[in-house]
């Protein structure tokens, strides 16, 4: 579907900055090693040891690849992985990560998309009972499905309590942009010195065309990662068009600028309808606006601007602001609300 | 590993043509849906269906995505697969094939890279008996890994001898534009026509810079390809950048223009080789050039030129042609050899 | 471990009933076909037909096994599986239906080990959107893992409804018998007329040795199990020992005597201890006492007869009666417990 | 089938050894914990113990399962395993061990039934490099599928060759007893001793109901055997009579006794047949003999006895000697051929 008007519907909808469009172009020059043993390569991987201190980082196609492939890297088919029921791992990839790992996904009731200590506690019985699948990896997304942000605080307090149980943590960082934005941390503060394991640090959402990186933090992990991105189908033959996006989006903090701008699109959205007694049912942290519309309002708004209802029956629907969202885009979306008679 | 000159060691070192940079750049505009819903997508479907006529089309991240997506189409966890033993499905592609359809590969000795009618019929036993894995796929690439390429006559009797068989007929045509452009036919005549069920339809080697084509030709087989590829980690969510690779690609013969110069320097390069008194191990068909020739000469091509030693024990090397490869680099490969005392 | 009293822990715990074990010694006589295709097999086959109507029926070795391949036979990897969240197939089979289906399994609250057609509905969404596990089957356990029973009509409901939305009704009968005596109806009437799919029949918690039955009542199943069972690992060799029990247990009813027999035990001990004032957790329809008991008297009577804590917060135990326990069994058990002081 | 005679078709079709039925029927008293947590388990272990020194044992189902579960424990889904192109791993079980191990499986040719070190030395390229499936575990299979025998010496040899490749040792042992009946060695001579790191140690062909047992010698691979048995659906409820059988058939060398038996038949019909002028293809070391003999006589032999044509090609049956094997049904089979005019 063509649009009009840029949408809410999806910082994935979103076009490719220009800068990294550029970089691309750039790389465009001569031959490179093909599967990853080229310079921009190289070059990439160094960006990240920069941001987050010793890691091994492998370049994958996307967000799923990247999830399904750092839970395999951390689990054996017996284990479960422990999530909230809002995770992208538990509702938007299709049974990938059962499908791929062998494991058992377990998934919380979760009304902010955030996963407590005592969520993880809950499933920590039948340790050693070869009955069942045993414990392994607590997945968490930063920022969440639901737009919220687990302070450093908590990402510590999980991580140790996952350490202390012998599990590990594993971030999904779809958006993980939009959290270090928010909590205005470095990543190394966010990820590596909270203690996380592995991440699945996306790009995409955030101004990238495609490629996500799996950043091991825990060493051990990295092992066997080149065999098993090659075996799930995730190594990029062209690699340095990947790398080269990652070279630019990590330098001069483009990332930064670009969540900076979504997490501040949001909040302006956000304003401009709760002053219009629309309420909203998460609390805005980064870039997506959750709310309750009439079902009227909807069908107007979708007839300029496409976006999704998230829940039907509550008529609850969510509002994604992009790296290229405009205040023009959110006047002229705000002025059908004011011209709807709520 | 960066390089001082173009070298001859795969068509997947080479860059993109510009013609598709241009296009993904020009595609860089405003929003669209995610995943697919987009009408670059539409465009570049219509595209296939224009060459191949009425089939469906999935577009992957790459070709090993492509090959395992179709076989899983094709396959339930008991059939076998039945191939060359140069496949890259059976060597290229560290197992995937068998963890993910649970299938058997059985390869089959190949010293021009072709499968025969007598290879496949060698495995037609045990048909339902449940000890033994059921055959159900035969799997060729046109061209082959080694270069060569199936005359029509030879696809069409593949099919029909499968198809006689209660089996099915997959191509894996990373390279398919170079064997089109060899037999000088269309699409529709050499795998629609012949009785292909399933065309892993690969770009990345001639010009573009990531993302395959599943072409199904077989309709029962599309049914559950969409479920297949998201759980496969194979659905791009900024779709439309793929798609505009391949409506520029398959637009004004650019994927036969392409082929037709690479085809052509590998037989520059033979004819110029074969000259000189080095002996070629396979017939040049297509755009690989493979060649037996004195360890110190591998040795002095590679301090210019980075390419693959094919068979260390015969000292066997291939040699690859690209798209961007040009007389020039040509004359300079062969003038080192011509400076060696062979 | 050893023990000195016939335990409450499981009905697995208990032996062969003799029956049973004297057919297995008849059947010791000369050479057999391997593999099923034996005399024996023909007829315990013939057996099921006429305690169920029309059905294939595939022996395997256990309840996982019959749970798991049928499961398999009904879905394809990127399918979701519905159930209860103390189902057998969630909580005790180490994630083997997961990793070997793919299969994302939905559980769902259940205090009563039953499934509700609106556990069913509030996963039915998400239909042919390919980001999302489609759902395919209901699973559900009669008798439940708690004892309790569904109803003919609450099993032909959940048949209609299942059917009605794209979906298939499996049955885990571990403990299909106990229902069916107390339900006081046939496995025709239960199983085959109230719409199910596929039942997995145990026998073992029932007086056998070991072997399951898969029972496909939806005959579009069949197709491919044997191979399912042979790659599942599951086809015995020598199954004419699977089969002479088999016969054995049909013949005559037997398999209905056993599971009166522990289901009267089963409320010969609830009557006992709730006139002692123990409260009993959920309602004792088959052969299981689920109650909460003081720790000290936990501790009491495992000293003399092994069982579970079913839930250590609680202090919630469970009793399970056998083809083999005794009134004497009972009153010393119940001994221990009116010797201390409530 | 039903038979009037004993066949030669497999030792699978032979009943149970009396003294095995004995110990089942002796075990089947009272109540025993569940899933291996018995004496007759702990007592069977210690069995294993004397025999093979030090060890963790594993019992499972049947030889499937015990391939299958043995290389899952030694294997990464992207390793390979090498084995004979004769291998019951390769051609017997359906694609099993792709499927639950996610390996490539590398046969070779093999018309012995052996595997050599060149055969495995082929295989050992591209280590390091993630587009092939990395070498892990060899296969064979003792005594092979052709009835053949290694040596100690070649056991040994294989073992330190696999070892200073980085590669483990799998044997197939489904008919280990024969084997070593042959040998003349014990089972720590001829495994432990000679380096082998998983043993499938079968029973079933040689007098046993049901269930085999996995013997890691190789303590490293025992951790997670528990979980993998469990969730790879060959855990056993009622295990004593499994352990039973093995208690009584290490018992007394009544495992040596029916190989021994076994393998004086074979070498009785061998040495009659060929002093008929039949034609014998493979040595007769254990208890099956392979020759060649004309249509009409596999016809005239068939109506009275059950075998199977190994090689329809070239008229090659194999018979197999079993322990219950008499001179007499060698007397009368052999009538058969005598009274047929060769």
């Amino acid at each position: 579907m063509s649009m009009k008007n840029k949408g809410f519907a999806s910082d994935n909808n979103a076009g490719v900055h220009p800068r990294i469009m550029q970089a691309m172009n750039d790389a465009n020059v001569g031959h490179c090693i093909a599967y990853g043993d080229d310079h921009y390569t190289s070059a990439a991987v160094e960006q990240f040891k920069k941001l987050f201190g010793d890691c091994d980082v492998f370049f994958v196609f996307n967000g799923t690849g990247a999830n399904v492939l750092s839970l395999q890297a951390m689990t054996q088919p017996f284990n479960s992985v422990i999530c909230a029921e809002t995770a992208h791992i538990h509702v938007d990839e299709c049974g990938a990560p059962e499908r791929f790992t062998g494991c058992k996904v377990l998934s919380n009731f979760s009304p902010d998309g955030k996963l407590y200590i005592h969520d993880i506690a809950r499933h920590l019985h039948g340790i050693g009972f070869e009955h069942h699948a045993q414990p392994r990896v607590v997945s968490i997304t930063q920022s969440t499905e639901m737009g919220t942000v687990y302070s450093v605080e908590e990402l510590r307090e999980l991580a140790e309590f996952a350490h202390a149980n012998g599990l590990l943590l594993h971030v999904d960082g779809a958006r993980i942009a939009n959290a270090a934005a928010y909590l205005n941390v470095s990543f190394k503060e966010m990820i590596t010195d909270a203690g996380v394991d592995v991440l699945s640090f996306g790009g995409t959402k955030n101004g990238l065309m495609y490629g996500e990186a799996v950043v091991v933090l825990n060493p051990a992990l990295s092992t066997n990662f080149k065999y098993i991105r090659k075996q799930g189908m995730q190594l990029a033959s062209k690699m340095r068009y990947i790398s080269a996006q990652f070279i630019e989006y990590l330098k001069d903090e483009l990332w930064l600028e670009n969540a900076r701008h979504s997490n501040r699109m949001a909040q302006l959205l956000c304003r401009k309808i709760r002053a219009l007694g629309i309420e909203t049912t998460q609390k805005v942290e980064t870039n997506a606006v959750f709310a309750i519309i009439p079902p009227q309002l909807i069908k107007a708004l979708q007839r300029e601007f496409f976006f999704y209802v998230w829940n039907v029956e509550r008529g609850e629907i969510r509002w994604v602001c992009s790296w290229d969202t405009t205040e023009d885009d959110i006047e002229r979306f705000v002025e059908i609300i004011m011209n709807y008679e709520l």
